[in-house]
Order: C-alpha cells, then structure tokens, then sequence
C-alpha cells in the first residue's frame, strides 16, 4: 500500500521532507529564466521551459534526501496550459527519481464531478479501449467542504491504483479558523472533519499502521496537531507552514506518533529559494537547506523521545 | 460592474439560465464521436476535438435564450492538456457569442496559492512586459473551507478586470450537510459562510443591487434558499442541481430577489442531453430543453409575484 511505501522511504531516508515544488517565476534563477526568454520571447512556452529546468534541478538535488514533493498546481495553472505541461513534468521527473509525488490540488465536488477529479489526479482516463494518464500523481489533497463525496469519490482510484489523498482539517493560513474553528457543541469544524477522515483512514489502512487516507494539518497550529493526532490515530498527515510561513521543528513533533513516523512535514520556499538568501547555486542551496532541516527534525524527535 | 451586466442580459433575454457544460464522452452524439476518432484515433486529442464540436453547437443553441454557461473544468481536466484546451475553448467561443462565463473551478487556497488560482481563472498573468490570458472566465467558484484569504486573494482581479467569484455555501449534494449543516450555536456553518460571504457582497455592489461577489446554494434545498437570499441580500445567486439532481422550478423560487432577479439557475445534463431521451438532433434538443425550462422558471416566478 502506498502509505506503506511512503513509510519505507521516510525510514530509508531518514527524513519525513516533502519538498514543495512551487515555482515563482521571479525567483528562478536569472540565468535559467534568460536562456528560455531569449530562445522563446515573452510567451508561457518560455515560463514552462524555465519551470522545467528549475524544478529538475531541484528534485536532482533533493532526491537522495527526501521521500516526496509537493508540486502546488496553482501555481503551474496561472500559466496555463503551458504552466500545466510543467507541472506534468514535475511529476514525471519525480517519479522517475524514486519519489513520491503529492499534488496538491485541493479539489473536491459533488459525486460524478469530484470522480472526474479523481480520474484526472490519481486514475487512468478510459479513452475507447485505452486506459491513459493525465495528472497522475501518488496523492492528491482534498478539500472536504461538500463532505463525504470528497472522500468517497477518490475510493475506486485509490483502491485499483494504490494512491492515497490528503484531506484538509485545519490549515495553516490566519483566515483558517474563519471556518474550521467554529464551535459545534464543544468541538472544533476542523475535529468533525477529523472524525470524517479518522473513519476513512481507519477501513483503509496499511501494515505500518498508517493509511494512505491522510490529513492536512498546519504547522503554524502546533497544539492542534497534537489534538488531531490522537483523533486520526492511522492517518498519515501533511504538515505544511513550515519555514516561510513561520512554523519551525519544535512545532511539528505533535504531527509524528510514537513511533516518530506518520507525517510528512512540508517546506516550499525555504528550500527552492534557499540560494536567494545565501548566495551560490540554487541546487546546492537546496540540498543544503533540506539537510539542515533533516537534522532539525531529527534532533528534535530525539529530544521528545528522550524526554519520556 | 460585471453582476450589472449579468442582471441586464437576465432582463434582456428574460431566462436566469446558466446551461453547465459538463461534456460526458459517452453521451455525446455518436457521429461526432467517430469522426474524430477515426481522424486522430483513440487519442486525448480525439476527444478534446468531440468536445469542442459538442460544445459549439450546444452554445449555438442556447446563446439566444440564456445569459450564460457554465463549463464544469473537473469533466475537461480527466482528460488531460487535451481537455483543458477544449475547456479555453468552451470560454472562449461562448464569450464571442456574448455569453456571461462561469468557470466552475472551486479553487480556494491559502494566501499566494489562492491569487495564483485568481490570476489563472479571472486575471492575467504577466510575462516580462506582457499580460496574458489562460484559464480567464468572467465568474469563478470557489471553497470557502479556508476562510477570507478566498475571497481577498481574488478581490484585486475582480476590482481590475470586472469579475466575479461564487463561493460555495450549501451545495446540492446528498452529503453536503456532514460539514455545512454543523450547528454552531443555533446556526448552521453555511450560515456562518454566508455572513462571511455577505459582508464582502456589501462591500461590492452593483447599481443593480446585487454584487459580483455571489453564493453557490443547491436546488435541492429550497428551505435553505430563501433562509440564505435574506442573510445575503445583494449576493447573486448560483443554483446547481435543478433538473437531473433533482430540483424543479418550485424548489428555485427562493433564490431570487423580490425584483424576481438576483439568481442563476443551472441546468446542465437536463439540457445537453436532453436529445438522449426526447431524439432528434443534440442541438434542436438542448434548444427546446431550455426554452421548456425558461417557461417553467416564469411561470413559477410569476405565480409567486401574484400571491404577494
């Protein structure tokens, strides 16, 4: 089951590190972003090849380190059909390198149109007697706002393919509580959700005690990871906020179980954009910035584990 | 303002039918179906050319009688670049033929993400010293479950170009209740949306009273409707699940404004497919289809006004 094989290589590598492949066009390296735009003038098709280019770097530097990326196709689709090219190949790549790609796509609909979803990120599509690939990746992430269809829909895909989802439970931006911490008789919005996962995760589940039916949860909200641990017992959960967006080690402790696996914990810009900040090549900043954080984590799972 | 426009055309061609273009390979007539594929075989390409015909024609038939359509991206992304490409097309040919656009993308996500997916679907993205177009609609809908940061990162995109978004409130399905229905204090969690929803309706606002920040409410909950037509009084109303899910002109009433405006009543299956029950050519079909439901929605409409 693919949530045991994620387990594996976080074990393998030592490193529960998603690395969040978010390209910002600005911030690819000059270089990079001159060549394609001499080649191709200001059009998408220069963007894509500038994309491409970086994000293979990027995952040739960070494979030996990381079990997974995290392409966020949002920012591929603002360049449109050409923004999505790369963000196939992002996935491809990956793939080819031994890793596990989450996509996250934070999709999610009714019935027939979030199946559609579910074909189109984890499934095959039937084209007459052919089965073929679009955005296929390991895992997609799922917004559960129209409840269990978003859940349920994915099943097929998840269970013929052996892919696995991401829901979203709380997440890590300020506006989150809006909505997710509304008080329903005692309970948070986000801990419902939490029980809607918790049953998925729990009928689904693998031989590392993990299930490949998982949750999203923010590291900028360390006590609530702690809480939602214990009610998703089997969930493997996706940690983004960290670095950038201000979450560091010691708040993520709480995503990991006992066994200091079950979570993998996400950084985008601290490690794509490391080389901004400390000079040099952006491949070597990358992979530098990953084995600082590697050891982080690390040091800090040591620390709790010590502790009791 | 873009609902001004939106109201105008409603007026114009007395219909508040938005037709969803939600392409099903398998019901789309046969003779299309071959003609492509016997030209490019069993490829993507073959379908995303079936779709584009498909979808021209049902345009060509509906624009006289409806303000607007709405392409379901979920239908178009299963089938890859391919699919996305008859989705610009869909946008693009129903605007030339003076259509109002609902892109039906339930994006929503944190802060950068999220004005990634605004600039994809409402802005442009800017390429050295160019502007270009990818995904751009006129309207896009969106997941609240993240709270502001949906409705804020498309806020400059709305204001700059003239768009609009839809925010999911109640959806239509049979399971939207597991989250949306949650009682928080004596009031459901879709009501705590639509307080959200609404302070940013008021803020923006139209000379026809109604503003191009709207809701998402499904047919299939017509008690819901006009509970949530008063908390949002200048929000425009989007309403899926009439026809196939369900709902008929009686259940859509409550949506609209005492002005009998204010709403958008989708019908998607009940119209393209209409020839798979009734025979006959797809297009002179989805014609009468629509023509039956322009009538049945007036007639309602009126019935109600004569009772007040």
């Amino acid at each position: 089951m693919l949530s045991d094989r994620l387990v594996g290589e976080i074990i393998k590598k030592e490193s529960p590190i998603v690395v969040g492949l978010d390209p910002r066009l600005d911030m690819i390296p000059e270089d990079i972003r001159n060549k394609h735009f001499k080649t191709y003038g200001e059009t998408l098709k220069a963007v894509s090849e500038s994309i491409i280019e970086f994000n293979r770097g990027i995952i040739d530097a960070v494979a030996p380190h990381v079990p997974a990326v995290k392409p966020q196709i949002a920012f591929y689709e603002q360049y449109g059909i050409e923004g999505l090219i790369a963000y196939q190949d992002a996935c491809k790549y990956a793939k080819e390198n031994g890793l596990i790609v989450v996509g996250d796509v934070k999709r999610g609909d009714i019935g027939s149109t979030s199946k559609a979803y579910s074909i189109a990120h984890l499934g095959k599509t039937i084209v007459g007697t052919k089965k073929i690939s679009t955005f296929e990746v390991d895992f997609a992430t799922i917004n559960p706002y129209l409840g269990d269809d978003c859940m349920q829909e994915f099943m097929e895909e998840i269970k013929l393919y052996d892919k696995g989802i991401f829901v979203l439970v709380k997440t890590s931006n300020k506006t989150s509580g809006q909505i997710q911490d509304l008080n329903v008789a005692g309970e948070k919005v986000y801990e419902k959700v939490a029980h809607l996962v918790n049953q998925w995760s729990e009928k689904y589940c693998g031989g590392s005690g993990y299930s490949s039916i998982g949750a999203v949860v923010g590291a900028t909200y360390p006590e609530e990871l702690e809480i939602l641990r214990k009610k998703m017992p089997s969930a493997m959960f996706l940690v983004p906020g960290y670095g950038a967006q201000g979450g560091g080690a010691k708040d993520i402790v709480g995503a990991f179980g006992k066994d200091g696996l079950g979570a993998l914990i996400n950084n985008s810009r601290g490690i794509l954009y490391a080389y901004v900040k400390h000079g040099g090549d952006y491949k070597s900043g990358a992979e530098k910035a990953t084995i600082e954080m590697k050891s982080a984590i690390s040091n800090e799972l040591k620390r709790i584990r010590n502790h009791y």
